[in-house]
């Protein structure tokens, strides 16, 4: 056993040490099988001060340290990097819910725990832990907080982010920052908490945080429109967040050619409208229990619009089940383009007015440039988060070169349409390994280098999660 | 006319340099008079590279450097520490809104706009900025961030913090750090607008920035209550929170003894409910206008709280002349405080479910250690904000000597019944010249680790805004 393994045995106990090849397999994969890297161990810490004692001595020795949680995430970030053996902090033990309160709204839990237990830990108090995403099975508080996760309750909650009250975690040096605010107001300084947040583990590793609660919302109305272009998306977008203020949870759109492959690919959806309009939006608004009868004020107020020709067509969901039924369409994207050929999905955010310009703009260059492709568009027009994806036909494109030739054509196309509307390259999937070259050359020279600065601040060594980021 | 003078001239030209001892009085004294420094000259930079140039030419010849915008602030931080001529950066020919979008919900404001300009701006897109304070007539947005302002919007839509989108600011070495992002998405590395935002111009100074705007909520109810204690006053604002969900914009509190002041005072101010309770409440739901009868709505729930004996008594305002009667005792707070004596407020803010027990320990802390003070309570309930106010009747109080010995006492008390609590000291008003002190012996000290080596990351030489935060 090497040096290092023993130091941090000594530290976590015997059994919370994996050094077995099998055992570690699935920290040194990234699930999507994109990204791996070599572990000398994976070590299992029990509370913060594990954490602090393991830093300090890969610190002392000089070794690399990946922050791992559920595994989750698209760009690589918590797989070691290729070519240098790290040690993998997996914090799967640390899972408790140390304290929820539903008087101060608040939920005191560690990094480990499963989105989907704290959501449960919530309920148990008749309140909600709004982040909700699609691996929230498996990822991790820490990793949510780690790569501020989004998911498709931005619209009416906003990211992560905002719903970080307080945060412990491991510096590069091993101190702890013990920074577990429960208070809804604090001005004694630079908020450092904003620091790590989204720093996906290269300025340390959460092992706590406090998290926002809101009363529960019973009350859901769904509906499902067919829209003549993406400026009347916008246009019903708008009126609909007057009549309704933050009550509209969700305002998803797709491509009418994104609607017809869901709808051929996928049999067990069934289409809530009829095919032959440009654009589809799912839309939700939800409230607290007992305040009115929501989805007979959202067909009035649809019926208008579709008076008025604003929107095509509409459709409420008369029940529950009508309402998955509505989801399952939008649930079954992914696969529907998996289905359809080779894919690629972006993640590009651009100003919400700035949506039809993009999508015009990009799709006019993808089909100059890759005729052969189908480009299909879906994503949270509230947040102005559009996901490009291209697909390539099985028959037309083989072996990894044509592939991974056009996939390129096709990011730097997004990328440039994304820049020129002042977009962002990365809406809610982060940088991790994938994404560093492209932020290079996307992100401001004086905000790039002021990142670096602080990483060599606070991480002089460079040991916390390496190639990550920079 | 000194070297940084004639420097500065010809940077901001003629006109905008002054340095006449009358007109840069207001610019080196603060609002309350507590507070004076010195300035070389004040300068009035009209675009962000003139600030820039400013900044450049101070940091070559090592001179202090103040940011300066309403100077509406509580604690001195837009004011030149006292012994080190400084010079002020005042923002208020920066006062520009560059761009106003409702379909984005953005509004791209210069620093030096004030607050009331630019919610009149996104009124005329018919939206609503939300944040609103007691000097909204005169403070500055620049200022506003630099501070993280708080105010009576924070229950339902958060701090200045909650409210910036994007930020352009110019950094202690002259970059200027373009962020002026319009984004709801962005995860490309770093938040550096966080670190920008509550650092009191320590590390920068904002020239402009983008904010949220939200729909406009034309539709209110204005209750006002007796409550037996703060339990129940808490018990009240967790049902109504259920019941209106993220409606309730305001839960304004005060002790009995703070409403039989402001009553016996302030004779322009009339009694909604009778004296003899221990508690009183105003509060605010507010919504979008043709959503529902809302005062109809908060009457019958109150109703049933009563019923319930949960609320001693309530009264909903009939109009809105009775909703700005119902306003006016608590607007009358401050005025009332300082007739009855000398009075000195304290910025506390505590968990939410702590509330109850910090009064109790704060009031009975403060009868023992000053029995002929008066001890008044009001605060924002919902975000666990309560100013303890300690006022010393005039006649058993004479001689300054005698009046800070007994202020100094009672911050002392509030001071160690918040940390009890898991509190913060400054909970809107932050830290400047006066809270220097209090800061070092409340924060953790990694944390405050960790802030002092970012402000020297940022600024080496320590000329920006010196005796501020440290």
């Amino acid at each position: 056993m090497s040096a290092i393994a023993s130091a941090l045995r000594a530290i976590v106990g015997d059994g919370h040490l994996l050094q077995d090849p099998e055992a570690i397999q699935s920290h040194v994969i990234d699930w999507r099988r994109r990204f791996a890297g070599e572990a000398l161990c994976v070590v299992l810490p029990n509370t913060a001060e594990d954490v602090s004692r393991v830093v300090k001595t890969c610190s002392e020795m000089g070794v690399a340290i990946v922050p791992q949680g559920g595994n989750t995430g698209m760009c690589g970030g918590a797989i070691p990097q290729s070519g240098q053996p790290s040690v993998v902090v997996a914090m799967r033990r640390m899972n408790r819910i140390r304290n929820v309160d539903p008087i101060d709204g608040t939920l005191e839990v560690e990094a480990g725990c499963t989105l989907v237990a704290a959501q449960a830990a919530a309920e148990k108090v008749d309140r909600l832990l709004p982040l909700s995403l699609g691996s929230e099975g498996s990822c991790q508080i820490g990793g949510n907080i780690a790569t501020n996760a989004g998911g498709t309750s931005v619209l009416r909650y906003g990211p992560m982010r905002d719903l970080v009250l307080g945060i412990e975690a491991v510096l590069p040096n091993g101190a702890v920052f013990r920074g577990l605010n429960r208070l809804r107001k604090d001005n004694t300084g630079y908020d450092l908490k904003h620091l790590l947040i989204g720093s996906e583990g290269t300025l340390g590793i959460v092992t706590a945080a406090v998290l926002r609660l809101f009363p529960r919302m019973p009350a859901t109305a769904t509906a499902f429109l067919a829209l003549g272009s993406l400026d009347k998306a916008l246009d019903i977008l708008g009126r609909l967040s007057v009549r309704f203020g933050g009550r509209v949870a969700n305002f998803e759109v797709m491509s009418a050619g994104q609607y017809d492959l869901v709808l051929k690919t996928c049999p067990e959806t069934r289409p809530p409208l009829p095919p032959g309009h440009a654009w589809y939006a799912l839309l939700e608004v939800d409230d607290t229990g007992d305040a009115n009868d929501l989805p007979r004020l959202l067909q009035g107020a649809l019926a208008v619009d579709v008076e008025a020709g604003r929107v095509e067509d509409a459709v409420v969901a008369a029940s529950v089940s009508q309402g998955k039924a509505f989801w399952s369409i939008r649930h079954a994207v992914t696969e529907a383009n998996m289905r359809a050929g080779y894919s690629v999905s972006h993640d590009t955010s651009v100003p919400v007015s700035a949506v039809p310009a993009f999508n015009q703009n990009v799709e006019a260059a993808l089909k100059a440039a890759l005729p052969d492709a189908l480009v299909n568009h879906v994503g949270h027009l509230g947040d102005g988060n559009i996901h490009v994806v291209v697909i390539l036909p099985r028959d037309r494109y083989s072996g990894s070169g044509s592939i991974e030739r056009a996939f390129r054509i096709a990011g730097e196309i997004v990328d440039r349409e994304t820049l020129a509307l002042g977009g962002s390259i990365s809406a809610e999937h982060g940088i991790g390994q994938s994404n560093v070259r492209r932020l290079n050359s996307a992100k401001d020279p004086v905000a790039l280098d002021l990142m670096r600065q602080i990483k060599s601040l606070l991480d002089p060594q460079g040991i916390m999660n390496p190639g990550k980021l920079f």
